[in-house]
């Protein structure tokens, strides 16, 4: 009898980072990782050795990421083991391969059950060897602006890091905002447009003919505020201090 | 009679940097605003002085963008021109105000034909005031990862770039792929099955009872491949050549 050991829903997929040398780019490559969730970072043929000075520092606290990074000789030996292997280049390869976009891409990652991916990045200067290149089912490429297309390594990681969060469905906000308290009763609201309007016509504000004009321009613009009730309660107290303060003294 | 100045359709908005503090942070900042087409940098009293040594070097070859960086002593100044203004921060912050993620801000944005916006970014380490984050219309937050949640800050603006590009109908890709090329013919790719299959019959590769299976499992490999013209004479050749090879020596 054998043990089938199932992967969990939704793998997140490998950062294969193929020669890369700056301790930088690739200590900030296993920060990005962290911020969305990835973390298996596989190194092939680290340039000028691994671990790297300065690399931990440059991690900024994902230095998890780093220590349970593997190491590889050659990129065969690197995706062995993974079902699908996908090439970020930024320049045309002549090869007759897919291309896709990071987010077309990573919803086909996310949409793969139990299938390991990895994602290849090249060497800072150079990128993938063609060669590399054709060991990966698909090509990755960013919209970049062609006036500046030279994106770093690292943010390259984050980009794809972030678009398989969001095509895995774990991209919830961390909070979210006003829009989930409950707007005032209309009949709070009403109560303070009469209470507004009242205060503007014992003060004069309106001309005469313009009266009901104005007045919906008030009212549209504080539906606009999508007051809630604590919103009507501080508008009206604050009307109700500037009526007070408008009235004149009482005379003996 | 009056000038009216229109401003470009989908008008990039302006990363606003409040109080940044690293060289390294600046000037990865205008090399990921140049990724995405971005230009306009506008710095909030900069700590400890501009211009910053190794800004230039950490910018990457955007110094364009440095040297168009604008100088604000505070950010109501910073902002006054904008007709709206956008916050990223990382923490809940007690405010009534709109949460977005940067893809609905950024679709948001790019339909705001003649206006101009702003996206604020605070401190490294802590970030933006709640004062601050109160002159903004709405917050922006990233859907990290809850496990670590502290995004460096050319990388924010760089998911910010990013969708905004996407956002705007910029995004296309520098190059596309295979899909491109012209299918084979349906009489090219069955000429091949035809051969490979008499190939493979003559070389009994075939137990009797099951070439039909595979055969047509053969069959829906191939289809798979999605083979040009140029891919079925590469087939074809290899093909004849492993026959020509196979065949015994005629013998004499």
């Amino acid at each position: 009898m054998s043990i089938r050991t199932e992967l969990p829903s939704g793998t997140p997929p490998a950062i294969i980072l193929v020669e890369p040398q700056l301790a930088e780019n690739i200590g900030m490559t296993a920060r990005a990782m962290a911020n969305f969730g990835l973390s298996e970072l596989r190194l092939v043929n680290p340039k000028n050795g691994w671990p790297k000075k300065g690399v931990r520092e440059a991690a900024s606290g994902a230095t998890h990421v780093l220590d349970a990074a593997r190491i590889y000789a050659t990129v065969p030996e690197a995706i062995a083991d993974l079902h699908v292997v996908l090439a970020t280049t930024a320049r045309e390869r002549g090869q007759m391969k897919r291309v896709l976009a990071p987010e077309a891409a990573m919803v086909e990652v996310a949409a793969r059950e139990g299938q390991r991916i990895g994602i290849m990045f090249g060497r800072e200067r150079v990128g993938l060897t063609n060669d590399e290149v054709s060991l990966a089912d698909a090509i990755v490429t960013f919209p970049v602006s062609p006036d500046f297309p030279s994106l770093n390594l690292a943010q390259g990681v984050l980009l794809m890091g972030y678009e398989w969060r969001r095509a895995s469905g774990r991209a919830e906000l961390p909070f979210s905002g006003a829009l989930l308290s409950l707007p005032a009763t209309r009949e709070a609201l009403l109560s303070l447009f009469a209470s507004l309007e009242e205060g503007l016509q014992a003060a004069g504000f309106y001309p005469p003919e313009k009266r009901e004009i104005i007045a919906r321009n008030m009212r549209d613009m504080l539906h606009r505020m999508a007051m809630t009730e604590q919103d009507v309660r501080t508008l009206r107290g604050a009307l109700r201090a500037l009526s007070r303060r408008a009235k004149p003294p009482a005379s003996d």
